[in-house]
């Protein structure tokens, strides 16, 4: 199959590429590895890995506590890599920036201190990953609050025919993601934050699929908390990140007690530090932060620009690519300049752990099932589904790989 | 000064210190880096480094949800690290081993989450870190139970005198340290377990200190919930343990909610997985479990017993030291079989600061402040003090340049 390499690409793709050992891995049975599952989570590149191996061979001490020369050393990476996140998110103040260990972890910060009672309305969309709906259910129940949601449409947007009856005054948040991780819908969140405001609730947006691959900018978005994870914008796991405006974080009360976190300690009371250490209790992710701060650096100097629009090209590539698969059906919008890099779809006949393992038998990694997301896939009836999810190392040839598969999957299965 | 080398170090000392890069780190000013700082975080072996890189450039990928090779090798590898973690604390399951980001969410998500109501009461101790208290006065206030604790003797031990009064009916919970901190005691935990399980309370350990230096075996000591960090035992930042039995951990709710939490999640109503990943919502630490699976194979290869005799005779070694420099008062037991190596003292005449400064124009990293446990130095009619702890690489002549340090400050301040 040859086809016309799509416009939009990166440039130095192949320079790229070979700023991520992993990508030269030989799988079982010798075939390279195809990776197609970014929005899983994403390779590292070697400035990455290099800069958390530096911090622990020459400069690993604990921060804050250590006075001594490591520990400044320590502090001084960790407190940079804060720097690192307010610029890459825009925010107006590094103090915003709280360190949490994943995106689950931030959502659920805000979730569980965000004050919330009986009569108060929360406005969640059908198209969240579990961790922008689970915690909600908790705080609503905790709370007596309301929990409510924005559907879908058919061809896989947030259906917004009912906004005037679900932002009312007595919604007090509005939580949706700024892509989903499933059908790859980008989001109308500045409008969306723009409504919610008009009626007095705050906005938090889930960008662990935006801040990969879109330029964000907190302040232009109108966020009011903003989530996002190392490990897919390829930085360490066990890093996560907390955007939230100054004056609701300062009122908001703790999450997790202990060290770092307070200003003073007796035994029968204590007092809270200011932000961002109020919600860091412990020993924080250091060597995770300083990954991070390597990843954005990475990703900021190739540019989000750049990245965006080679995710669009390649994702209209694969888009064109599965509509020549007779059987194929996209989960999610066709136009891949309104949506991510996240393909979901359904192979008809073929149960979708059957594709993924008939891909990966060939060296082509994707994922099969909810994708963390059931009631999205419940709304479009089905169970499970395949997901083909590109980043900034992804080729056409890969995507050609892709294609072929599914062939090579329809004919071992006898179907279509 | 010259003083006989302690019985019980480590024999092979000289070629375990060859495993951790940063110990060759030569400071600003020339000084080769005598790093007493182990009880705040301590240093990695290259084997540990090794792993985490090894995993980033030849096996990333998500867990559980990937079903492709890579996802495959790196499920593997992190619930190869749970059974690491299983084996390490001689626990009667692996599942019942939940992967947190540091001790104080363990702690934290035992408080959050144990049942507890007005008349209850939750019993602490005074040499806790502030991550064992701030949890149970939050987890206190919120419910309306009781917070009481056992207080310190003046040389650093805890206070049992008044033990039945502490535990009743009432008490549901007792929560404390095995080895504290600061004062470097070594609590008869074992003993405490069996009194609290008397009147039906469930034991809560804080083994951050523990962990690294003794063999911990949490049903020989009759915990019901132990907890523990990956940065103090070699491994990395951004990983802990929480430890409980499979019959509290089945019945208590889950803390953070999210993807991998779940058994499904309609848009009203989720339900749990069964433990530990009801417990472990969003991706893992991966990188970082598979680290500290290195970590402590690294530790246990060279024995936890022989680690403890190594701290126990170094620690000799530094208290005598200690009480060869006038105006040094240690806090904590003077007798180096009760406790662990960490050790804090006074310098008459100078600000533990100040210490922790002239110290560090030497090369030699100590801790000075509160480490974390304002209570206990109130006790002591301190506000803060210098800290010294050694670890498996600590060697004799580094304690002999941490006795000439202090005398040096002594001369600088012109002070004893």
């Amino acid at each position: 199959m040859t086809r016309a390499v799509p416009d939009g690409l990166l440039t130095d793709l192949e320079v790229i590429r070979k700023d991520f050992p992993i990508l030269e891995r030989t799988l079982a049975g010798g075939q390279p590895l195809v990776y197609l599952d970014s929005a899983n989570t994403s390779q590292k590149p070697q400035v990455v890995i290099d800069a958390m191996v530096d911090h622990l061979e020459h400069h690993n001490a604990n921060i804050a506590r250590a006075m001594h020369q490591l520990g400044a050393e320590s502090t001084a990476a960790f407190e940079g890599a804060r720097d690192k996140v307010a610029a890459f998110l825009n925010a107006p103040s590094r103090d915003e920036v709280i360190f949490t260990k994943n995106a689950s972890e931030a959502l659920n910060l805000v979730a569980r201190t965000f004050p919330l009672t009986a009569g108060d309305r929360v406005v969640i969309t059908e198209m969240e990953h579990h961790s922008n709906i689970v915690p909600w259910q908790l705080a609503t129940e905790r709370s007596g609050a309301e929990l409510r949601w924005f559907g879908l449409t058919d061809d896989g947007q947030l259906d917004l025919s009912n906004i005037d009856e679900l932002l009312t005054p007595q919604t007090k948040v509005v939580a949706l993601t700024w892509v989903s991780n499933m059908l790859g819908t980008i989001n109308p969140v500045a409008e969306i934050a723009r409504r919610a405001h008009e009626v007095g609730a705050v906005v938090v947006l889930d960008a662990s699929q935006a801040a990969p691959q879109l330029p964000v900018d907190v302040q232009a978005v109108g966020a009011d908390f903003l989530a996002f994870t190392g490990h897919k914008v390829t930085g360490p796991t066990g890093i996560g990140v907390l955007w939230g405006r100054t004056e609701l974080l300062d009122q908001l009360p703790p999450f997790l007690g202990g060290g770092e976190m307070i200003a003073t300690v007796s035994m029968a009371k204590s007092t809270w530090a200011p932000i961002p250490h109020k919600f860091e209790a412990g020993t924080p992710p250091i060597v995770e932060a300083i990954g991070l701060g390597a990843a954005l650096d990475y990703i900021s100097h190739i540019g989000l620009e750049r990245i965006h629009a080679h995710e669009q090209a390649i994702t209209g590539y694969l888009l064109d690519g599965l509509a020549s698969v007779s059987g194929v059906k996209v989960l999610g919008p066709t136009d891949p300049t309104a949506r991510g890099g996240a393909v979901a779809f359904e192979l008809d006949g073929v149960h979708p752990h059957d594709v993924a393992q008939l891909l990966d038998s060939r060296g082509i990694a994707v994922r099969a099932g909810h994708h963390c997301a059931k009631p999205a896939h419940k709304r479009y009836g089905v169970q499970s589904s395949t997901r083909a999810s590109s980043y900034l190392y992804t080729t056409p040839a890969e995507i050609d790989a892709l294609i072929d598969g599914l062939e090579h999957t329809k004919n071992y299965f006898k179907v279509g």
